[in-house]
């Protein structure tokens, strides 16, 4: 099955507005006829959901590093499996709100877990199966709690500024070692702003996908 | 960290008596003063137990099988962190039911998974902790039926006949790859002769632990 959709994936640290901006690039691209299906990793279907469960569970301290690595590469192979690679090949536009690049910049970064082993790991858990764009939102750790001080902190929110700092020069450096797919936000300006720049970004891939006749 | 304990999984089919003879095993060990540390897969943490709980867990029909994979080997690293590698550090005895080689059995050979890529999953998985000795307790699928016809079926369980004898020709078929680690003992014996079996393949073992000083 060839692959014939768009797949564009969102990351940055906790609180860089990932959510609000996929909602809306979302929303818009739907208004302009695309057929559209967004994702959330981890999660996105029933199973991955209850993975997600396990994982954000703050009763769950007792979680390796690496059991956490092997988890979020559970949830996205079924992700894949079931949602991502069906509407691909159908030629949707598939907006995922985190995916690998999540597990090298939380896991690698954050954590110091090895990140050829999380390469590998990847590797194993997409088959293939790569964003033509990445966009991460970039914003500073301090900025991302004030914007999500009104919420009660999961887990992974409560690990501290020092972690989400090292989740952020990760994501720097991902952007580094793959220019081509990954392209960086600066997500401190207004969010009208931020959106303008990420509009700027697809543009060109909608360009393509229309000349696919898609 | 040097190992310096012994290292004991079994295998087998639903049915062939890995629960009671890893139980007697145990026991007699203990009597002997070996430090004994028995654990089941998948499980044997607390994250672990939660994993096998989603696995067993008869509504997620719709997992994939490759994110049931990645789930045996999230399972699996805890279970290696947390409990198998300090008992082993220690010199303790380990004694699993069920390891790597169900994974193979029952996803390879089984559903059909590409083995190379199981294999991979589980080299990151395990890190380098490998049994010093398998044993697979070798019954047919409908002798297993029998045995365990008293208790509600899970959902592996309701796979069928079929499942299981693909799933016993992958065990033997491991066998013969690995013939150094893994034996087969011939579970359609009575289950004290199936016992004596078991004694015979873990003495030696017991002999070079003694001969370490641990």
């Amino acid at each position: 099955m060839k692959k014939k959709g768009l797949f564009i994936s969102f990351e940055g640290i906790d609180g860089s507005g990932k959510t609000t901006q996929v909602k809306r690039l979302g929303q818009s691209l739907r208004d302009k006829g695309y057929e559209l299906v967004t994702v959330r990793e981890p999660g996105g279907t029933p199973v991955a959901e209850k993975i997600r469960e396990l994982l954000l569970d703050a009763r769950n301290d007792g979680i390796c590093p690496r059991t956490e690595a092997f988890l979020y590469a559970a949830a996205r192979a079924q992700l894949v499996t079931e949602v991502i690679n069906p509407a691909l090949t159908e030629g949707r536009v598939v907006i995922a709100d985190r995916y690998l690049d999540s597990t090298l910049a939380y896991q690698g970064y954050g954590r110091g877990l090895d990140t050829r082993f999380l390469e590998q790991l990847n590797r194993l858990a997409v088959a293939g199966t790569v964003p033509d764009l990445t966009i991460i939102l970039d914003i500073s750790p301090v900025e991302g709690m004030v914007r999500r001080s009104d919420s009660c902190p999961d887990r992974l929110e409560r690990e501290g500024l020092q972690f989400q700092e090292a989740v952020r020069a990760g994501y720097l450096s991902l952007s580094r070692q793959y220019p081509e797919r990954i392209k960086v936000v600066d997500a401190m300006q207004p969010p009208e702003q931020v959106y303008a720049e990420i509009v700027a970004l697809v543009t060109p891939f909608l360009a393509q996908l229309a000349e696919a006749g898609v």
